[in-house]
């Protein structure tokens, strides 16, 4: 006779409770497979609740897989797996694994382990991160777009969309674009699962193993695992200070086969610089002599605060040989995975073929959402927000450097986006060391060769603004200083 | 003299109005660049509005890149790329296109056109689609979980996941995946955007081009294009009405090196079969002396809705060769992209690796309103509503089918799922000519030869009671059945 007795005190509803004993005692073997279970009648009138109560339990249970039951037959306890789910198979193989997945993929992508970091603790100055604060994200704004995508488009907002995207959406982003210059039509647009997904894709597309690309050095840290799934070379291209150096480019398009330039015109990931019209004049004229695609990586073009905006490189794409990637995780809501390539229309068929036999499309409620918030006024009410507070802190930044960091150390001046570049006079291979002492100081920054195929003789050290509140970046400048000062 | 007459009763806010007359004028020449506006206090005059009304229109079209300014300055209209953004450069290029796009890839993913078709009109009964009735969606509830994630959460569930998925999701679903007989725990789980990209991380961690898998004739047919993006050839193995031939699977596996089996053994698509306990042992252990992976797509594992339920092969994988994909998007909100995949820690650290260099993570707001829609009780009373439907649907499509179908035609008898699976006596040339057939008569059905690499003799179409509501039902049989007669 099965009894269970309830807590009525335990503001546990009472189906709840009846469901996670009996769970409880297939679990622990009390009730073994095959075993009856007392009518729900009978049941209910022994724990002295409604016999519906019982009844939903009984669903549950049914929906977890620990019941059977037939109409007009007994409920019973459901045959299981000859394994218990309590379990733990790795111990029981050891070595004896039958198969070694590390065989089967190549080289490693990630040397030295992935480097997703989770939030700094509250007592640590967090210079390391690149992602638009979370803090400053305007919840209430996205929860309103979110209901609003849902009572608006209906069941259409939660089905699949098409693989190229949300068509409003993909309309809504190709005005934007055009605000920047860029004329695009809603059809040249596809979205993506964010940027990396975007240029998962065009290498895809545009790659075969064994292949070259061009990239600057440094380059955006991400992009060098990406290019080893794929079995491509990086062939670097230093930067200067002014942006890549374009007589190296010109050169290394004349002696290899180079399937396509990837660039960051816009507060190049890690050294915040951004290049002018005219180098971006000559870059582009430079890859239609050579017919060498350029992939344009926007992905902080709405975060232009000091001075005059330079208009993107696919502004002036004549020819149709530029694929300009962007996103809004490096403005706000990471998380979200909104990203997009604009791209000649041949080249999106292709594009869009590939995203749909590897993903099907992109999040239809997001996108949807997304859409309201980029048309309804509230992105642009955020953007004044963040503009304004990334200033302070880069402005924050700038004097707390030039105040605390001993000579010797030179450090670019960003005119927007989140992160600058330091320079020391130390050999590269000190970085490790010092990170880990400026860790110990209480402060986070990435180490300059994370940004480089093959790093270059002396050490750097990338610091980014992005998720680190203004009040804290003075006291991080004189740590750094005073770690530095140490290595000088 | 800038003037601006606004219509109040139009309904649209004053600063609108401004901002998209002002817009207008810049994009038709009226305004030049480096022409100066006027200053909002002037404006404002003029237009008979409140000054803060300019300065926010002014500041928009300044965020939308119609303006320059520097504080203290005058505002003036921003220099714009060199392209105006009404023209449509594709049809300048002519044949004159610099690059072409087509040759930098490999053959067509899809020979005859992406296969994405949106919902069908109201006067067609749509047997094609397979994706969770979007109408049956609980879309209140949804609201509720993403509310609740958005407070619960807060800035976290705006900001990057783990690149395995977030913690959360992945206990829950370690808990109703041991539900379901598999004792796997949550650092076993990966969450992918959707089942699609869970098989493309499968493919890129254990195959290289050139390699071949085994796949079930037919298989999945979203399959197909996906390995030919990974230039993987599929060996095909026959389906008997119990499931995969395992005879033809031993041979397969003797003389060819195959890099994994896959196969769907509950509501198989498109046949709708699902296997006893003893094929999946046979199977399992017929892999395991070879030492090839499994990978189980459990699409529909919740979508059991007749008689018992049988185990899934990883319930028994006890020597860690199965991956198991599994996915939201065939129970409930497609839209969303929520897939996942159980493996051995070995496997799942090489596929979390590739997947953080591949997108970097799933969505982490979905991910976070998910595990909030599984462990509230929706998912259950959704799951218990939605068997119900689906239930009698498949019942009323196979009392349809006895009713109107002529002889020589047979078909299965799904256990659950949405699909059921025709088999003509006309040879499979037919299949293009019938289906056009049927769409004049108002029926869409899905051709047989999109399951196969290489089709069979004979002809077979897929019907798929997921989106059609149960009253259409039986006069889509009769026109299909009215249709059929005349072939036969």
């Amino acid at each position: 006779m099965l009894l269970i007795e309830l807590d009525r005190r335990s503001g546990k509803a009472a189906y709840a409770q009846i469901r996670d004993r009996i769970a409880g005692m297939v679990e622990d073997g009390t009730l073994q497979p095959g075993d009856r279970l007392p009518s729900s009648r009978t049941l209910a009138v022994s724990a002295g609740v409604h016999r519906t109560t019982v009844v939903r339990a009984y669903d549950e249970l049914r929906a977890l897989g620990y019941l059977d039951s037939r109409s007009g037959a007994y409920t019973t306890v459901r045959r299981r797996a000859r394994l218990p789910a309590t379990v733990d198979r790795s111990e029981d193989r050891g070595d004896g694994t039958l198969l070694d997945w590390h065989r089967t993929s190549a080289s490693p992508l990630f040397p030295d382990g992935p480097p997703f970091t989770a939030a700094a603790a509250s007592d640590v100055t967090d210079f390391e991160r690149l992602a638009a604060d979370p803090s400053l994200a305007p919840e209430t704004d996205l929860r309103r777009c979110l209901r609003s995508a849902l009572a608006g488009d209906g069941p259409a907002a939660v089905d699949y969309a098409a693989p190229a995207g949300w068509p409003p959406l993909r309309a809504t982003l190709s005005r934007r674009l055009r605000a920047h210059g860029v004329a695009v039509s809603a059809d040249e647009i596809l979205i993506t699962h964010g940027a990396q997904q975007a240029l998962d894709l065009v290498l895809r597309l545009l790659t075969r193993p064994g292949d070259q690309v061009a990239v600057e050095a440094p380059t955006y840290g991400m992009l060098h695992p990406l290019l080893r799934l794929h079995d491509v070379t990086p062939v670097e291209v230093a930067m200067g200070t002014d942006g890549l150096d374009i007589d190296i480019l010109s050169s290394t398009l004349q002696h290899a086969r180079i399937r396509f330039v990837y660039t960051m015109p816009n507060f190049h990931n890690p050294t915040g610089i951004t290049t002018d019209q005219a180098h971006r004049e000559r870059l582009l004229a430079l890859c239609e002599r050579h017919g060498t695609p350029i992939v344009e990586d926007g992905f902080e073009e709405e975060m232009k605060y000091f001075g005059r905006a330079v208009l993107p490189v696919k502004s002036m794409d004549i020819c149709g040989i530029v694929l300009y990637v962007g996103t809004l995780s490096k403005v706000v809501f990471p998380g979200l995975r909104v990203g997009w390539i604009a791209a000649p229309r041949e080249a999106m068929d292709q594009l869009t073929c590939i995203q749909h036999a590897t993903c099907l499309a992109a999040n239809t409620l997001v996108q949807a959402a997304v859409d309201r918030f980029l048309t309804s006024g509230d992105f642009e009410a955020y953007l004044r927000r963040a503009h304004r507070v990334y200033r302070r802190r880069m402005q924050a930044l700038l004097a707390g450097l030039e105040r605390h960091l001993p000579s010797g150390i030179v450090w670019t001046r960003p005119a927007g986006g989140y992160t600058l570049w330091l320079s020391l006079p130390q050999p590269v291979a000190v970085e490790a060391a010092l990170i880990e002492e400026l860790s110990e100081a209480g402060v986070r920054v990435a180490p300059g060769s994370w940004y480089f195929a093959s790093p270059p003789p002396l050490a750097h050290l990338r610091l980014s603004i992005a998720c680190v509140e203004e009040a804290r970046i003075e006291e991080g400048c004189q740590r750094l200083g005073e770690t530095l000062r140490r290595w000088t």
